[in-house]
């Protein structure tokens, strides 16, 4: 391949902060990034070349976002694998992941299924079409039990626990509200339930899938980067933790599993697979994101290569970078501490820039909402440093903030 | 201060590879940099907010980027102290640094004579306004010795070796051409002539001046980067190695001159202070750059805080970031190697991106000419590397690459 000016444009379905991200990662590899998102001025049109102001899944957006770009991605789940299969086709402009990667992702039914069948570690899980056929699921399963929309849910919305016989019917109708495509008349196919794991720590690892032409024996390249810790709160993801305190076979077991999960994905990119590890040192894995994801974040100042120009090699045919740890680093979000939607504006920004080795990522969006994600701060050690400090020290500093009502 | 959406505008007087850099480092900062530049969509203008298209000592370009931003800066000592001055009083916009400082550094007579003044090691320098006046100093410095146009020089341009006295007239003849403002008619007030240093080797120290706020008793707040050897060849680097070769001692000097050095600069901003490092160990200073500076462009990967990152940070008033070393850290150059003026395009990318741990910059000219500046890369070691292995590594990468003709 060659270096041009201007270089390849990459056309990104999505422009939040993860199409802000990518483009920044693509900056100086000289790729330009033209992203499409509905919210005219998105996070990513600062850095990006352009954006293209439409719906993920409107015809015309992705028509023109493909006719522009050299190289098609998403960075949401909301994308339309149809749609993008067809435009990818009309234009010749290839997209990756696989769309079909994305259509069994965006189910989380089929999801799991899928992966069940490929011998991937899952808790037991079942398809739930009323809630009458939920409250027989749970015969088995026992309570407490996660239910979960199988299309459209994120960030907590689409999860609903189910603690005990009494909140069966509340649930389901909740989850026939938060999910895609359900309605109350007609509930079936929208909902699924699981197990609740009875877990003693998240991880999660993104794992990376390259070309063929850089793997070995005609294979797409694959790596992993290391296994983070995520700490979540109200479905939410607080803050991330590398290494994670699990030992390091718990954690070699974790890369393991994430590779298993790649032999299922179709196409190039990195993926976000987040994991239970049980109380008795178990991997189960929990969910799939066909995208650079939050539990990565990390990797722009703690490794070698960042999630997100690891993305751009990948779906551009570029080799893999180095997904090695460069030192322990710890992240957390900034979330919206708000009651109500409204401008933002966050007070106690002077102790990011105060901390050493604390790096801002501000997303730039301009309302706040309750536990909205407002942008991420990365707290990098020196090598030989404790990451409990570190995180207490990054906790310090996030909850000195609060965006003024 | 708050962190708002959208962020502070930061008005960059060019739009090169440096103001291209900078809205890299802005951008996770939440810090929006609109730029200004002669040449239509220039380097920085894939990153930036926007461009103002105008020469960079055109008042109504200046004016527009001034009443566009909340901070002015100037990544090109072409920027016009005198208009700088005057738009930003006139649209109340701090500039930064002083245009003072500017004006003392774009003359490298009036910054010489300066910096001796207030004690910094300098090599020994006359003014010369004639080819007779270059002759005479020339008995007193002694040949071979370096003249060098007052004003408008760069990477080599305006630096002309003197081996003999039957080099100067010609000599002279083509600084008064190089240098701004001069002419053959009336070539006084533009050249002056320093004694040629036999060094060892060239350092260069990026140096920071931050806002009063966050310094010791009233100062500005002041740091230093880690040492870094610079390699020239034909007067244009070509790479640099940090840590330097030079024993720890010679580190120490350098940092104490550059420190040194700031104490005579005004205004927050990073600062490129390139220095010689003679045979017996002494320290003089060469030339200074009142900007990030390419000898700099390791700190992106190289160390915790970047020197974009730094002065985006100084401008705006934030604290200084931490500008420890990471790990062993090298760069090249990517330099143009044809020899006319031509489209871009650069072939042997593969290797860079194979070489683990190697960083590509790409600075997105559409033109290449003979030694322009295309871009960079940063090769960046685990922490017991060993440097020479890393920049024979660098220059294995670099040597592969090739502007097609």
């Amino acid at each position: 391949m060659t270096l041009t000016s201007p270089g390849p444009t990459l056309g990104v379905v999505g422009g939040g902060q993860l199409g802000r991200m990518l483009a920044e990662a693509a900056a100086p590899l000289g790729v330009e990034v033209v992203v499409s998102d509905p919210t005219p001025d998105a996070p990513a049109a600062l850095v990006a070349r352009d954006q293209v102001v439409g719906d993920f899944d409107d015809a015309e957006t992705v028509r023109e976002l493909a006719e522009r770009a050299d190289y098609l991605t998403f960075e949401i789940e909301l994308a339309d694998p149809d749609l993008l299969e067809e435009v990818a086709a009309e234009t010749d402009t290839p997209v990756h992941p696989d769309p079909e990667t994305l259509r069994i992702i965006e189910d989380k039914l089929v999801q799991k299924r899928r992966l069940a069948d490929a011998g991937v570690p899952v808790p037991d899980f079942c398809e739930v079409d009323s809630a009458d056929e939920l409250r027989e699921a749970l015969d088995d399963l026992g309570y407490p039990a996660m239910l979960k929309a199988r299309k459209g849910g994120y960030d907590g919305r689409g999860n609903v626990p189910v603690e005990s016989p009494d909140d069966v019917d509340e649930a389901f109708a909740e989850i026939v509200d938060a999910a895609q495509g359900g309605s109350p008349e007609d509930p079936s196919g929208v909902a699924m339930v699981e197990e609740m794991v009875d877990f003693k720590r998240e991880l999660a690892v993104m794992g990376c899938l390259g070309s063929e032409r850089w793997g070995d024996g005609g294979e797409p390249e694959r790596d992993t980067f290391p296994v983070t810790e995520t700490i979540h709160r109200e479905e939410i993801l607080r803050e991330t933790r590398s290494p994670p305190e699990a030992d390091e076979d718990v954690r070699e077991r974790a890369r393991e599993v994430a590779l298993d999960v790649l032999d299922v994905m179709e196409g190039r990119g990195v993926y976000g697979i987040e994991l239970f590890q049980t109380s008795d040192g178990e991997i189960l894995l929990n969910e799939i994101a066909p995208r650079p994801h939050n539990s990565g974040h990390w990797t722009i100042e703690g490794c070698h290569t960042s999630q997100f120009e690891q993305h751009v090699r990948a779906v551009t045919g570029r080799p893999l970078g180095d997904t090695g740890r460069r030192a322990p680093t710890v992240s957390t979000n900034i979330l919206g501490d708000v009651d109500d939607r409204q401008g933002a504006t966050l007070s106690g920004e002077d102790a990011i820039f105060e901390a050493p080795r604390a790096h801002l990522h501000w997303y730039g969006k301009e309302e706040v909402y309750p536990l909205r994600k407002m942008g991420h701060i990365a707290l990098v050690g020196r090598t030989d440093a404790a990451v409990d400090d570190l995180l207490a020290d990054v906790r310090e500093v996030r909850d000195g903030l609060t965006f003024e009502q």
